[in-house]
């Protein structure tokens, strides 16, 4: 099966926002057997967002279109295929119902342009969005099948896999590409490509690395016929590759690293507490986004100067002789947090995000602290010297080193 | 003048790679007085890269390429090029003693297949590439543009500032895009293109209203001739439009919430803490963003559980007659962090972050509370019942309603 993807939107053209919807739907095509030949991005102009969807419309069995669902006069996704199809559109009375119910319940009133939302041609199956107002288009004519996706990204990926990705599976025979990915942290990207080169060039299955924002990926992929059949092409060769590098994966396909740890949280029955200095939250937002994390979650502490850490239980005298980036206050810290929270494990951070050296401690400068109350688990680290980036490493450092630390006392 | 943009690589289609390239080079045009009007992806494939570029040559006047400079088999825009202007490529001497110094200095011996990388056809132009071996062409022809830049951001970029930039701000003669964004909170998307509807359709200075992460933006953009021009036709509309929603604006171009608030604060010489229970340290984290929030930012707590508010002083009575979730607790919560970390001002969020309901009240539910020790400030909203997005629009709401507090002060 052929397919091409158009995003639409002029703020794409005009680069005030990078198109990530395109490259997330690109990799979720090759394990359905469908090839991807073109993307194509246009702006909200209803003569060049028509041309392209005719051109589309005659080279591809798939087309999917994400953006311009939106109720504006700028938002044509639905016109345009309307036209394309030569359909009227309708507004369909249960659609309109359920959307207006929507405003309801947020206690306002739908305005009048939201009703083209509401809107679908003989040929659409609606789908639904339950992140925001705008329902998808399911559109099969003549073998051909468009579905059009709101443009912002949660809406998307959401009614993606809802909605589109069993529509799709349903439907796909031949040849299909499954892939398993291995999640590290702990290894440069080079030492990896070093360890694994007997497999990198090798055809079917093909291993590749990639270095992402939480370690570097090792992606196994194998064209077959069938989940099985891929399977017992992929598994002998995970076991080869986990035999040398097993301590270092912390996951895979779509684990994330808090998720994991939230698991082997709850596995345990154990609970969880936080203190930041550099990170400024973002550990607890972090762990926070788990679903069901205040079932081991207990709280966390920001401390972002040193009455600060003073007022919530550091001693005056540890920041003064040692200073507050230092091993010895991320050790306090974790064990303040840990017993004024109640909780069994606690964790800190403490270091520099810039843009200024701190108590003479270079930029990029980060100490993590994890207690238990028998177990001290206390590491150093360097970053590169930018505040997001410190924030984002040191965030992720720390959740590394509560897994090593749940790990290791098995 | 007309312009459109080639990303070319088959990881582009396979969603290996985001392709970031697009979305930077569309925001170098519109100074320019460049209108974009295409992106197109395609695959290392001669057939498909073909018709792309024949289409783009048929309809613009720039074409942009990235990609596809590489010395493999699989690198075909400077064939593609070749093939579509019916000229034949050469290798250019000069071009080739400078790739091969650059390999002897790297102590390697070129390999042949480097080779293709100094070939040149009658109406290019090679444009030098300090940060790779792939260097660019520059191709003239029956009044058209082509340039074909590398595909690694870095080499990408380097050549557009220093080759490509200059050469076309010599033939930039007419009209330049000038734009200007008002940033609001507190209105939605369709309620404002309703009260904007008369300059919708205006075609200079043009009014679009985009839906984003911090609210909903308004963009004026003039074409002119020159940054004078192009202010003397906004500002007229920006008073306009700002006469009937200067309450909602927050910012313009590139500020953000948290950057605003924390100019104001600073300005005033007054320090923040925050306590928050459904946003689980996204408001900290996002406050703590912005260079130099340790002079204003004391501090925050994350309660998550209803034990945890307790430890850090919300009283258990307050709990039980009201709930977590409620205004009444927002304005403890609040009130708590700003005495415990010695604030000027607190804020907090509780609410229902989901999946499930807490204390019967509906996920989406939030309540936040602003105080100074005179007045308080409690809202309570109802957001997407979708745990992350119940985290941002709380955090990025409690920051909108302590900006109003703020301002409401003065």
């Amino acid at each position: 099966m052929k397919a091409e993807i158009l995003s639409i939107g002029t703020e794409l053209l005009m680069g005030e926002i990078v198109d990530t919807n395109s490259s997330y739907l690109s990799a979720q095509l090759p394990p359905l057997g469908i090839d991807l030949y073109w993307i194509s991005t246009v702006g909200d102009n209803a003569e060049r967002l028509g041309e392209v969807l005719a051109r589309a419309w005659s080279r591809s069995h798939l087309i999917i279109t994400t953006g311009g669902l939106g109720p504006t006069k700028d938002d044509l996704t639905r016109e345009s295929i309307a036209q394309l199809l030569r359909e009227e559109m309708v507004v369909d009375a249960a659609l309109e119902e359920r959307l207006r119910a929507g405003f309801t319940r947020r206690g306002l009133t739908m305005p009048s342009s939201n009703l083209k939302q509401a809107s679908l041609i003989p040929s659409t199956q609606s789908l639904p969005n339950p992140r925001g107002t705008a329902p998808g288009w399911w559109v099969e004519k003549e073998g051909r099948i468009i579905v059009a996706l709101p443009g912002p990204p949660p809406e998307m990926r959401g009614m993606w896999q809802e909605e589109v990705l069993p529509r799709l599976q349903q439907r796909s025979t031949g040849e299909m590409l499954f892939s398993r990915t291995l999640k590290t942290a702990g290894l440069m990207e080079a030492t990896l490509d070093e360890m694994l080169t007997p497999w990198l060039s090798a055809a079917n299955p093909t291993v590749a690395i990639y270095a992402k924002e939480d370690g570097v990926h090792v992606r196994l992929a194998a064209k077959a016929r069938s989940q099985e059949e891929a399977q017992a092409a992929i598994t002998p060769l995970e076991e080869k590759i986990r035999s040398l590098i097993e301590d270092y994966i912390w996951g895979v396909d779509d684990d994330s690293l808090e998720k994991r740890i939230g698991a082997l949280l709850l596995e345990r029955g154990l609970t969880l507490a936080t203190m930041e200095s550099c990170t400024g939250g973002l550990l607890a937002d972090t762990i926070t986004n788990v679903p069901g994390s205040s079932n081991f979650f207990r709280g966390g502490l920001v401390s972002y100067t040193n009455q600060t850490k003073m007022a919530l239980g550091i001693e005056p005298e540890l920041l003064s002789r040692y200073g507050a980036v230092s091993p010895e206050v991320a050790e306090a810290m974790a064990a303040t947090c840990r017993q004024r929270l109640g909780a069994d494990i606690g964790v800190s951070t403490t270091g520099v995000a810039g843009p200024d050296l701190l108590e003479g401690k270079p930029v990029g400068t980060v100490h993590i602290g994890v207690v238990d109350g028998h177990k001290k688990h206390i590491t150093s680290h360097r970053f590169q010297p930018n505040r997001l980036s410190v924030k984002r490493r040191g965030a992720l450092t720390a959740l590394v080193q509560l897994r090593r630390f749940l790990l290791s006392q098995l």
